[in-house]
């Protein structure tokens, strides 16, 4: 059964984990936001391509969440220590190997989807990895800050520089309407049996994906076999800074909200909910979304792979 | 009193943080050989520059002798799994931050000269660091293999690589003759009271120096105040491959060698030998240099100290 996967960083790390639990990994192509993407000491740093390759790989650091497992931080210590520009912007030593890597790929005429799938390899990752596009694409927030100025912010200086104190006015994928999606990703929406909504930031994850053009018609078009699992439980989400971006998009913070926001587009047509969140279920279904509930907290492979199948379940179920 | 310094790599190291102990490094002016340098994983490393900014700020491994103490490889060895190229050359973790750094520092514009000088400030190194030049000169060594195969190779390659085991034909510094010396360097030998020829490998750290037009004139227009000193002891390098190196260039490996060698070219008044080749002190005396023993292997910063205040009393000792 051939399967597409949308997705952003840890989030969908965990879940795609447990999916490849239940189903072959080649069976599978993961669409990957890049709206993260950074220069960092001149090193071209993808922390959601990264962050899903290694959850696949099983070498990401459950507890961190990003990152590798059996971490160190010496490179990134010593050029805090130098005071070097991006230094804030915490690299492990083995995490630098990979961007390193990617940057000498590219250097050389690799394109982004290119350089992924060579690092994928080297990590034995059997899934298709794909960027959401190679073209550059930036993800902005625009921001104040508590002396009332106004900020023109990469996301990762919003999210890990500034620790996302700024009020946030809106979000801006700089670059994407103008880019294309990478070689292979509409197709592979448009053959797969199951398409998966990985439980990502809609804002920050997700819609930087939905702003390069043909990925929100490709999604429409299949939209029967396109199940989402939501990102938000009881109200908030387990991690990131989703409760702050959802409302400046108009999104109510709650799963039924966050199923309001894609159905509202016509994107999916199943939705996975926490049981927590069982009093939320009519409001979704009067959205005309098919539902299932089930313990979306992820805290171990086996946690990720029951929701990765009640999540395909649901997909398969929108029939041809 | 001013003094200038002619470095190559660790040896050059070692001797330099035995002068800062008996002289102000304020008044040192340090001109380095560039023609090691490299680009690994798109890095610009310069080997010797970075050998001696650590041991002048007191953070070089001393057991190993090149690279940081402390240090771990961590990086390298995931990059050595990717089979990244150019990975047999190990970069530590801490020293990988330095590369990054200058690279950075080079791709907005600063040349190695302004790069160098920036690492050394962050190191807290008050000498004077300059590279031999700011433009690209590359020290290409012509071998022959096992099987008889002629071989065109970065010196780095020959040495770390390929662990010197050609047999070497000859060397070349690519770029030099078109090159000229980094920016302050010239003057500074001009202007020092004394002018130290580091004990660094004659034929791989010092020639590709005097290769850069200038320095060579530079030398021979103070050579009274220029005192060397042997990186020969008993007929054999203290490390490195000076023993491989110097017949290509039909010089002795001994302590009058490579003393005939400096003195044959007019660059040198002064010639400090270890105890152990007393023997040769006659041979070096009839090469009209002025000669002084001591025992030059350095253990430990009162060692080198000491081989350092030899050195200075007898480039001082030339006279104006």
């Amino acid at each position: 059964m051939k399967i597409a996967a949308v997705a952003g960083g840890v989030g969908a790390g965990k879940f795609l984990r447990g999916l490849i639990q239940i189903v072959s990994p080649t069976e599978l192509t993961v669409i990957v936001n890049t709206g993260d993407d950074m220069e960092v000491h001149g090193l071209h740093v993808s922390p959601d391509l990264d962050s899903v390759t290694y959850w696949l790989a099983g070498v990401a650091d459950r507890e961190r969440g990003w990152g590798r497992a059996d971490e160190t931080f010496r490179a990134t210590e010593q050029l805090r220590e130098f005071h070097a520009d991006g230094s804030w912007f915490g690299i492990g030593d083995l995490d630098l190997a990979t961007h390193l890597f990617r940057t000498r790929l590219m250097a050389a005429g690799e394109r982004l989807t290119g350089a992924t799938a060579a690092i994928a390899e080297r990590f034995g990752v059997e899934a298709r990895l794909l960027p959401m596009t190679d073209y550059p694409v930036t993800t902005r927030v625009d921001a104040v800050d508590q002396a009332g100025d106004t900020l023109d912010l990469h996301f990762q200086e919003y999210w890990v520089k500034r620790g996302a104190r700024d009020d946030v006015k809106g979000v801006r994928f700089v670059g994407a309407a103008t880019a294309s999606p990478a070689p292979g990703a509409l197709e592979a929406i448009a053959s797969a049996e199951a398409i998966l909504l990985c439980p990502s930031n809609p804002i920050a994850s997700i819609d930087p994906i939905l702003a390069v053009p043909g990925f929100a018609a490709a999604l429409a078009a299949r939209r029967e076999r396109v199940a989402g699992v939501s990102p938000i439980v009881g109200g908030a989400p387990l991690r990131g800074m989703a409760d702050k971006l959802l409302p400046t998009a108009g999104v109510e913070v709650s799963a039924a909200g966050v199923a309001a926001y894609y159905a509202g587009r016509g994107l999916i047509g199943g939705w996975v909910i926490d049981e927590t969140d069982t009093a939320l279920e009519p409001r979704i279904e009067a959205l005309g979304l098919r539902t299932l509930m089930t313990d979306t907290i992820m805290v171990d492979d086996e946690a990720a792979a029951r929701v990765a199948r009640v999540a395909l379940a649901l997909a398969v179920a929108g029939g041809s």
